[in-house]
């Protein structure tokens, strides 16, 4: 943490490589720091030069005179991990290296990378393949970028992280137009050491920043990177992320950018789900919605009130409103009264949207309107529409709109709907956050709603209830396990499974029946053969007495389909009266394990209807799960049949859960398919599952 | 037509109401037509000049010297009327009426638009509350708008026509800094004469308009509509819709802008879809969808190639189009070693984004380069990301990228990723359609595809085969159909329904099931209860010989639950081994009757699977409408089950169709619940439904 400080805050900065040419990229970094004003000590390192500016120029890393909390390291090739390992021997905190060729490109950049991480030791490394860092709030550029060759970076409070330094100086070139400012700018590129995760956690105690706004294509430890997300709740500090990867195009694409490694989205957004993470759904969301969220008022409710004098563009507004979930209620009477008397001539004031018409364009008119809406208890926001008119006098509209924003403790926000980048940059430097497009302004109120509902701290990532650590080895063997033996396993973790039996022959089975009072279910028993209804090994509703007759029958059909014997026979109980679900886990290649759930039956499984969740669960977040299956009304008692026991299934989630986190590793796939969940008070069955081991199967770490 | 075409093309225009003072909005029409070097007449009309300009001034309407092509209206209040007829009366052609406070604004208002129209007789009116229109193609500017007050109209070959004013002038405002070009523009406010039918029509022979672009907030004319579109489509110009009112907020505010009404936002987006109008999702995409197309150079197929300096931007291109399902192949072997030979220091050229670099930013290079990739056969288009470097030599990719859009007969298209409004401007003017948003780039490129597959004409709007046209008078009488009553109806449209007897008595019900041959159906038959299965009233699986203690017992519940006495009881086959579907129909308030097939069962009706389409149907609608639903597998043979008699559903939805355009609005309600749709061969059963008929029911016009 004390290096990341020093990383963000120098007092000393050496540039490895420095030049006295500020046209070269080896000149900016010494130019942008003199720009910005850094008062800490520089230290450019060129054999070739005595002097850089005013500065001192040391030959060698070795001749520095002190340890510098940042190195930026400007040369490339292979004289890049040398001058690492110098800058690690004299004690450098750490060293931020831009060259590329490394991860990103193959194999043999790897193993430069795995040589560079190697040199640093104790010293971290921001890089290699990035553009560095701004501490915008205290003026230090620690950079080369040309996207830096800009106006005066606006100060701000919103912190972007991004593993990308062309979508960091993209994003920067953006809010710059739309008047958006940063507390802090930070490319992490190949994250051979510091990585968004550190970066998060950092932020989380910085006091300018109040937004964390991040671009990721992967993350390299997601266990911390969720870790530091919920230090950043408990401080109160929303995180949006834009993730590429919606689609295989994309993924491809950001694998061969920062070498990254391609998640499951699905995995990705259920990760941002489960840890309250807002997801930027469009390229201009990863602005808009930290912008909102910058001003950090709270939405208290869902009620926006729009105000207008161009009629069209406040429907546009509207119904963007209306789809991302917000209402848009008429003032109640007091204050629609109020509006009335104000009788501006053809203005519709007791409707939402508020048509003040270009007669209510008129600052003291405007101001009072505001005045009104905004006290009015029947809005928890205001929203204003800035029409042509506010273009050629911005100030009309704008003052009273920013007096407002100034004295209302509701979130007032402005869409501007002719091109006036002009407009959207003043009204946002003056803190009212404002957007040319209905649909941001719209999306971008709705993720302040749901950031000021809080998020669900006590639900995401807290440690589930007791993970069963006993010794589970002689459940386990490497390859896969028949269903008897994966039940069992189920069974250990605390799931219930059905009554069975297992039979060597079919006469033992047909005797086994009879001691279940009634028609069973029979099986075949098999490990190599781990779907063996497709192979005719399963008959449901069996008499007792018909028992041996039906597993001979099953036993030379499955021998026929699969040429594999039978190990014997499973005798079960027959379940009936619930509803089907799938529970099963998934091995992604980035976040670890993930738990499916989803409905079962044929219907619902022709719509995929799944919930996914990041291993190990609380059971909010296994209620969470059963909430969001899109069918989840089949488990509520729909059209007359009983309610579900849904108590029953969250425990069996967590106790699948805690099953797959205490195996770790070596379980390779584990579903139960059909998990029946019964009425209310009766619980869930597993009726059928399968578990498939890895070897070795040594559970250490269990011991 | 030709009064439209006088509107649009007038060779001499009339000011009703003009002033000598350019500041005013009275003065500014007379302004517009010199700036933009009108040359036919213009004849000011107002009391109280003798000249204005160079132009002589005529009193009164009755004074010009001969009647104007167009007559643009500027007075308000009651006057209105007056000058409208007096313009009617002297032979004008079109009249353009500015004023608001007509049919947006209440009953009053309705009553004097309303007189409007009577006074303008065979007159042309365009508006009321309009801003009027521009023939960008011919510098004709017939408008009072301040939303005009801008550098010269950027001339192209989109034409747009907006219900809303406001909208116009805003759409106007962004395409002039994009560099998006206009033929027409056209704002026709109340549409209390000419609507937008009206002009897409006249649009579809305009040579100066490619591409139809429409800002709806209602349709008043849909039929009209439709078949103005079908002409677009055999003229092969796409319509782009921009339509408010997803949302019930949306709806509510566009109700109380230009007193439209509301139609179901499922309904139009039925209708768009049928009617292949493409919908713009988002505001901008009633700007970035017509760029793309107003090219008019086909997308052959869905793969692009992306060709970046900046590998992050070029993610989001990518993931975007992947999630618009777009293909991003690498390139063929022998693009790629063409692109190798190149040898540019740090580019990965046999991957897709094909990165160059800044080493590929020189404009030799990627003249190569752009020249090599649109030709491979590996591509369907091309698009560039333009990064930071664009901007500062925006000519050394500039260049390049114009001159190949000219060259190869590809879509050509750019993505600016940071915030730079002159670069897509410069290239939007130069003919290369450019985005700012990856997500915009992708959906354009999507829509382009779409659009070049063609619309399918021979399926939109077709006139259904052989509506029924005989007297159903005898099968209908006001208020509800019982069950047997509703399926005769629908047996006599040609859909096939259940074998059915009605029965008296319950022992009447007994001695005809005996006749069946097997288990049946009862159900008491009541016009009075339309939900007969929620008073108890359908037994299903009956054996014959219970029928009459079955009718019995199921006559008392139904007494009990719903004080009506059964007028009887049908006995009915069994259907057995179909899939349920849903058949019926809606009134939509703007679009007529809607036609709604529907999943039925449990699991589907939780989902709300349904897909509308407007009446009457074409086979190949009915077909759509079936693939349109989620759980369509369930009809092709899902896990093993019967392939679904499909040609006997489309046969069905056909027949429904045809049955509710013949009776027309004398229908209210008419459902067939469940439609069973047997396995191949076997056709469809309709085993329930429900009629209802408005009085009066005589069916005067199928005489």
């Amino acid at each position: 943490m004390e290096s990341l400080e020093k990383l963000l805050r120098p007092h000393s900065v050496a540039i490895i490589g420095a030049s006295a040419d500020t046209a070269k990229l080896t000149g900016r970094p010494l130019a942008y720091l003199e720009k910005y004003g850094f008062i800490g000590a520089v230290y450019p390192v060129n054999p070739r030069y005595q002097t850089i500016g005013s500065h001192r120029c040391y030959p060698e890393i070795a001749a520095l005179p002190q340890p510098p909390d940042v190195a930026i390291v400007l040369i490339g090739g292979t004289k890049v991990a040398d001058a690492v390992r110098q800058l690690a021997d004299v004690g450098t905190s750490a060293a931020i290296v831009l060259a590329s060729g490394f991860g990103e490109s193959g194999p043999e950049g790897r193993a430069r990378q795995d040589e560079l991480k190697r040199a640093a030791g104790a010293m971290r490394l921001l890089g290699p393949n990035t553009i560095g860092l701004v501490n915008v709030s205290e003026r230090i550029v620690l950079s080369a970028s040309n996207a830096l060759v800009t106006d005066e970076i606006i100060a701000g409070n919103i912190a972007l992280v991004s593993q990308s330094g062309g979508i960091l100086g993209s994003l920067l070139s953006r809010a710059q137009a739309a008047g958006i400012g940063f507390s802090k700018l930070i490319a992490t590129g190949n994250e051979c050491d510091l990585e968004v995760a550190d970066f998060v956690d950092y932020l989380v105690d910085d006091a300018n920043t109040k937004v964390i706004a991040l671009y990721l294509e992967g993350l390299r430890k997601p266990k911390a990177f969720q870790a530091a997300v919920m230090r950043a709740h408990a401080a109160g500090k929303p995180v949006v992320a834009f993730k590429v990867g919606r689609s295989e195009p994309g993924a491809r694409s950001a694998v061969s950018h920062t070498g990254a490694l391609a998640g499951s989205d699905a995995a990705y957004d259920a990760m941002f789900r489960q840890f309250g993470v807002i997801r930027a759904e469009r390229y201009s969301d990863l602005l808009d919605v930290p912008l909102a969220l910058s001003r950090a008022r709270a939405l208290k409710g869902n009620r926006v009130a729009i105000i207008t004098s161009t009629g069209g563009s406040a429907s546009l507004l509207a119904d963007a409103a209306g789809v991302a979930g917000l209402a848009t209620p008429p003032p109640d009477e007091a204050t629609a009264a109020k509006l009335k008397a104000m009788a501006i001539d053809g203005a519709t004031l007791d409707r939402n949207p508020i048509d003040v018409t270009l007669a209510g364009v008129k600052s003291d008119t405007f101001r009072a309107i505001l005045g009104l809406v905004s006290a009015s208890p029947s809005y928890d926001a205001v929203a204003v529409v800035l029409g042509s008119s506010a273009l050629r006098e911005p100030e009309t509209v704008g003052a009273p709109l920013r007096e407002c924003a100034e004295t209302t403790d509701k979130p007032v926000v402005g869409f501007v709907s002719p091109d006036a980048p002009q407009l959207v940059r003043t009204l946002n430097l003056a803190g009212v956050p404002t957007f040319p497009a209905p649909e941001s302004c719209a999306g971008a109120l709705a993720a302040l709603r749901r950031s000021s509902e809080g998020i669900k701290i006590e639900c995401a990532g807290k440690a589930p209830p007791g993970a069963v650590a006993d010794d589970v080895t002689s459940l386990l063997k490497p390859g896969a396990l028949n269903e008897a033996e994966s039940k069992r396993l189920f069974a250990h973790f605390g799931i219930p499974v059905t009554r069975e039996v297992i039979a060597k022959t079919p006469a033992e089975a047909e005797a086994v029946a009879k001691t279940f009072g009634g028609n069973i279910v029979v099986k075949v028993l098999s490990r190599e053969v781990l779907h063996k209804s497709e192979a005719g090994g399963v008959a449901v509703n069996i008499a007792p007495q018909a028992a041996a007759c039906v597993c001979a029958q099953m036993a030379e059909r499955f021998v026929a389909a699969t040429q594999h014997k039978p190990e014997g026979f499973l005798v079960q109980e027959l379940v009936a009266g619930g509803v089907e679900l799938i529970l099963g886990f998934q091995h992604d290649a980035q976040l670890g394990p993930v738990i499916l759930l989803g409905m079962g039956g044929i219907a619902a499984e022709l719509l995929h209807d799944t919930a996914l969740r990041i291993a190990p669960l609380s059971r909010c977040d296994a209620k969470e799960m059963i909430d969001q299956l899109k069918t989840v009304a089949l488990l509520k008692g729909f059209r007359g049949r009983p309610v579900a026991d849904i108590e029953a299934l969250t425990d069996a989630i967590v106790a699948f859960s805690n099953m797959v986190a205490s195996i770790g590793s070596e379980l390779q796939e584990a579903e139960i398919n059909p998990l029946f969940v019964l009425p209310q008070g009766r619980g869930v069955v597993a009726a059928d599952g399968v578990v498939v081991v890895k070897a070795p199967q040594r559970i250490s770490r269990l011991r």
